[in-house]
């Protein structure tokens, strides 16, 4: 096989490129869009980019040449919030939700979490591994190469950890790589209910995370900070004590309700702050002092069939570096799709496609502390690329419902290419 | 080629079979779904379906077999309301309207309908029939196997004819099926504004319904009945004067105010209604009483945007025969995804999962005149049917921005089978 690959003929090479820090306000705005682009890579990494005269004279025998034929190449997607391990669907809830129950309702009733505990609980580390692999498929045809992948299905010390070394197989076995979160702190299991919880804070702190970082099973950690779950008390004492295991802190915020979150993200200097929808003002002004990452998860406000969005807006406004992501869960936002969350932060938060694109690749791989190696096509990053069938970047967020990507690679080698027996025939 | 074919192995076999009219109510959930269901086809139409051991006695040493793997199989989607053909794309108004520009102002600004209008005026037919076939792999790819197609982007009597000549050929040339519907009145061209919009009626009612009939073109006739585009009385002489030619006839209405839209269907007794956003319970009540089958658009509402979708509830409560469509077009709805629809259905107008099926199989094949003929998978019926990457069916509208589609067989042959490289390396 041989160790070279130029990509030629594409009517835009996206490159995102020339971004020694997350982008911010305007910033937001500069793709570094090359006309009838090209690119060369040597083994996993880019070695350059240019149009495509430039990177012709770098092609001799032994390179293999694509020929992306016209279509548009943009670097893999970062998606930097996913639980992407779990077991059974909740397609069940889903239609009682249609039906009228609130998602609160039928986590009252046992519903909700608390089942994908139970059914992950009751799974082997084979089968978590097996299911996640139907998930790497998705990801991967929509373009997504990174995935930020958190445990809190488990909230056992045992059951967090099959987790995390599910997610760490995962990792190993597919074309997908992922960055594993520790999320203990996601719910309080049942066992744990009432007079009991503060137990659990305890059984988090003082057994979980040891072990997770004795196995060096996560580069970061989570809590699911909100009125009902984990008090702003409780979040800080689990993300103080992960910053002690050398963790990187992302926290959950204000998702359901204004509590506090976004301040206590920016009293931590989280690497990130995550949903938001309720933040207000003062929140994002906290987080723009302390240099937090907002995560914005517009996929689970519409899963939820909820109408408030975060306010991406005021965050691009007031200079932070806005990332996008899919939230990708059983419950509140089962899509896997980085161009359904375009879709949804240009029509519903009013940001543009282009905006879209950078909190979806630089800004995100900025978010896990990979901007330095992925995110963009620029030389010296991973090899991680997607051919999309369109001609123009915005048709990613404008045509919705379905999978563009042509072909996508990950550390310069082909990870999946659409190859269906439609596309001879119909085009014959 | 055999020309007999067995499906078997199918975990879920959703028949939505036995239905002599369209579903109603209640009525709507009934999905008639066989577990370990197997279906038989002679040719292009379906022999028979039944439990799998009823189907195997069937199969002879000639019949191919196609097993589905434990995946669900339903019939084809039948798209009840689609603008598959047309010019260029508007991404960059999907910009504009990101960066606060109204549908409304773009359109005054020459925008809108009107640019797809200049470019489709300016495409050859050979253009629109290459730019169609795009979109024909976009609908089969998502399980859709019936489309009613409008024209409506010429708006001069030379170029509808060329718009439903390319709708023609598409027929003919893809495995997609085309059902033509003639909306010369989809909007006023910009050469008839003002004083000279009467003028247009006119050449709608005198030169282009004529024209259409004599070429045999179309089998509906529409009229895009709102306020600022033509009023109830102008579409109610364009509508008498299509039903003179023996077209079936189907309304654009209250979809961007209330304007008498759906009491005009009801007094017409036109086929369908559609759109309906902002129809009121007495319309609802008109539209019952005329037996006429409202058509929702729930894409459109989520692209430009708004929050306010159709009542579907309330017209299902009303004992109407609900209909869901894309309303495929590139300014309001750029989705050519049922699945999505459903998604949206399920999510923001509270059907049910099965409610949406229905919606979208064999009430939709009823409300184009084909309900004898497909929407369903039962003895006597064109072997339009499609196998899911899916255990239960709901899993169609909960997982979001995806394509679930394995394979799609129109008229009893394989259309589209994803094959990719992807999920062999993966599941290795």
């Amino acid at each position: 096989m041989s160790d070279t690959l130029a990509v030629v003929n594409c009517s835009q090479l996206v490159t995102l490129g020339g971004a020694a820090r997350p982008r911010k306000g305007r910033e937001m705005r500069d793709l570094g869009i090359i006309t009838d682009g090209a690119m060369f890579v040597r083994d996993t990494r880019i070695e350059s980019v240019g149009v495509r005269s430039e990177i012709e004279r770098l092609i001799d025998g032994d390179c293999e040449v694509v020929d992306a034929g016209g279509r548009i190449v943009l670097p893999g997607f970062v998606d930097a919030h996913t639980h992407p391990v779990f077991m059974g669907t909740r397609a069940e809830e889903f239609e009682q939700r249609a039906e009228g129950a609130t998602y609160a309702e039928i986590a009252e009733a046992g519903g909700g979490i608390r089942s994908t505990v139970r059914q992950t609980r009751a799974a082997h580390e084979d089968e978590l591994v097996a299911a996640g692999k139907r998930y790497a498929q998705w990801f991967l045809r929509t373009g997504t190469t990174t995935v930020e992948a958190k445990s809190g299905y488990g909230l056992s010390v045992e059951d967090e950890l099959k987790m995390l070394r599910a997610i760490r197989r995962l990792n190993e076995r597919t074309p997908l790589q992922y960055v594993p979160t520790f999320l203990g702190a996601h719910e309080v299991p049942d066992e744990y209910r009432g007079a009991r919880r503060v137990e659990y804070v305890e059984l988090v702190i003082n057994e979980m995370l040891p072990r997770v970082k004795e196995e060096d099973l996560a580069e970061y950690c989570d809590v699911f900070c909100e009125e009902k779950v984990f008090s702003c008390e409780e979040s800080k004492r689990i993300l103080l004590a992960a910053r002690e295991h050398d963790l990187g802190l992302r926290i959950h915020a204000d998702q359901l309700s204004l509590g506090g979150g976004a301040q206590l993200a920016a009293e931590l200097k989280t690497t990130t702050a995550d949903h938001l929808e309720h933040t207000d003002a003062d929140g994002i002004k906290h987080l723009a002092r302390a240099g937090v990452q907002p995560v914005l998860l517009p996929g689970s406000v519409y899963a939820l069939g909820h109408t408030r969005y975060p306010a991406a807006r005021e965050m691009i406004d007031a200079g932070l570096a806005v990332v996008l992501a899919t939230d990708f869960n059983p419950g509140s936002s089962p899509t896997p799709s980085m161009p359904m969350i375009l879709s949804l932060a240009s029509t519903h938060m009013k940001m543009t496609p282009a905006e879209g694109l950078t909190a979806a690749t630089i800004n995100a791989a900025y978010s896990l502390g990979r901007g330095h190696d992925r995110g963009s096509l620029e030389a010296g990053k991973r090899a991680d690329f997607v051919i999309y069938d369109a001609d123009d970047y915005r048709e990613l967020a404008y045509f919705f419902g379905i999978e563009h990507a042509f072909a996508v690679y990950t550390n310069g080698r082909l990870a999946y290419r659409r190859d269906d027996k439609l596309e001879d025939e119909i085009s014959a």
